[in-house]
């Protein structure tokens, strides 16, 4: 049998701390796919085709490493995927509540669905997409935190050219 | 004398989190007033007059349990109903910390006026509405977590007819 | 109906921030029972009976407010004493989730039995029983943490005379 | 290659929280190898081989679970097992902190050995090991918190026959 | 050599905690520099130019105080204003999380600056500016959390004059 | 005026989170002293003089670096130093919690003392005295999170020559 698992976030834009998750979790799976969550409610600052080119450009190709569009639940794309592991990183406390609570909503809404936790590198625990995307629009090189291609499409971003 | 409790929230919509809650409430107190805020800044998914409707078809007709519109101040609110008591729902470490400034703020404004915490069924921790209606939104079923009633207008909602 | 609470704990020995919550639990509750636990496992400071006099002592005479010892589960306590509330103080997040599991396994052995949280005054938060007791076995002044009967006997512990 | 996966732990006793672990561990791996910490320091309740007797009886005969006895370092005991998977499971924020301070530790000792958290059921979360032998210190029933066999020993601990 | 210590945040409006933290960063140092964060995507309540004139009154002159507006990065401004501490005020866990991820980030982006957290007065560790503002707008008296030209301030803000 | 703080801990034995926060602290005032707690109800596994003599060997002389015993109260041995500042790391939530309520305990003790937090560097937030024990207790290698001649002495403690 095939061990898929699931890896949603927002990716808006992917870091050094999710690369570090993706590489963990392809330890623990046979196919891992990246579900990029497109909920327009949440104004990402990249599109979901710009944050799935972003991941791809960053983790190169990989025969066991899909990235997909994620748009409903995640408990239905986990059925019809037939995956029945979620990966998620845990950096903090406030992580950690929040998770929960979504580890054990999206149990009740799919029993076999197994949310399964991983510790990211101690030198990333700081790093998220929304504090590194507020230190670029400031001008901050970016480049210890994200993928080149990464810290260049946040530049332009931040300083469009005329 | 007349132990009257108030317990206010939002209650867009309301779960069977608060239901549980509302009940553990009724025993602590002669007269329970569910005070349903109306903060227009905070743009709710339902009206209040909505939100009233909901909480009062889901609890039925009860001499001892009434609910009101909540505008301004709720040690005003309080101080105009004559109660002395306000009721918390406590579900996780970051409702406590925001909870516990929001009772030590109360206090202060109000000194006759305690906050009690209670504790909802443990199969009831992880409900909250934002989340509820977020699983509603992406098209789940949402029966477990709300009454059939409250889960009808939010099917409504998310999938408006034309 | 008679609304009687219990308010279990070790008091070894009673604080300012207990006196704060044995004031607000009054309020919720006709009759109120201080349940001084006595677990040899513990290795108090204080006797059994020594923690009972002192918190006789700081509270005085008051026909609603009765200290009993505890000496085996507190929920056949309440059974015994036909009481529904269990009162406890809640100071920080370390505090919430011991607390919030002990609720949730009094509730589990006794389902009418009713935990409520209560906060005590902001410039309590900081004391409990154990710090008094280091302050005072180094020397220090604790006439501001707690009744200054209870200040007399922990200096007596910390520097018996010959 | 072989999935192989520890769960380490006290283990005194084996809870239904540790069970519902298992069982959600086992689906991760191939094989999983319960690791049982006998540390003098510690003083357990059972020793380690009434504590490993109780896991087996508990779980019955399979195939793809082993209990075995833990004395030195868990990465040593992960390189001989050729184990890269260890399994915790997290139920409060308490718990978060030690856990993840210990997986960062281990991965210093150990690169390549990976520390997977699960989410046990959420009837579960209050259960620990800890407070289900204070109940039965106390003479309550355990029977809905860990395995008839584990309720008969405790009992015997507890109230030992002359 | 001169110690320069930066205080920044958003002083959106100056609290009395803030005014707490001011006074014993003041001790830490021989000149500190009130940053005052003029970020244009928060929308806050008064502008930048209010906040720094609120901040002015709320001190009255001083030698070793200054206050000025903040646009960039923070580890620019400690460069170019040659500061080596950034101060910052912990009331709660909350808090602490987002503080602590900010300092690792800072850390990194100027490893020379040094963030050092202070603790507030016990009775001001529930105010926010955020909380005082909602009390201001549903008609409360904010006189005990703010200085006195906030509060007018925030009552005309709160309720504008024909 | 000589700006004197004092860093207080157990040091049993010092680490390099201890020495990361004791550079740290260098940086915030003239003169330091390390406060080693002489507290024999805490069984300590180095006796007080060889913990001074640990952190000596492990900083090297320094004229602004001094090492002392600390037998009483902290305020009390600030007044005797006349030393205004207090020095802790903070690594994770229950840290804080812990040392927020001594530093709220010392300041209404001695109000002109103030305590200053540091985080240490991020590789170090997993590192405590208890952990790295229990690592060479076992026969790990521990050279990573102490200095030399502190892995000497743990390993010498740890497995006694005959």
């Amino acid at each position: 049998m095939v061990r898929r698992a699931i890896y949603p976030g927002s990716f808006d834009p992917i870091t050094f701390g999710h690369l570090d998750v993706i590489e963990r979790a392809s330890q623990l799976c046979d196919e891992l796919i990246i579900a990029v969550a497109d909920n327009s409610a949440k104004h990402p600052t990249f599109s979901w085709e710009e944050r799935i080119a972003l991941i791809q450009e960053s983790i190169g190709p990989r025969a066991s490493v899909k990235v997909e569009r994620l748009t409903g639940l995640l408990v239905d794309f986990a059925r019809e995927k037939d995956a029945h592991l979620v990966i998620r990183g845990l950096r903090a406390v406030s992580d950690f509540e929040f998770e929960f609570q979504m580890a054990l909503m999206n149990r009740r809404l799919h029993p076999d669905l197994e949310t399964v936790f991983l510790t990211p590198k101690e030198d990333c625990t700081f790093i998220s997409s929304r504090i590194v995307k507020e230190v670029a629009r400031l001008g901050g090189d970016v480049r210890q935190f994200v993928p080149p291609i990464v810290a260049d499409c946040l530049h332009k971003k931040s300083f469009p050219q005329p």
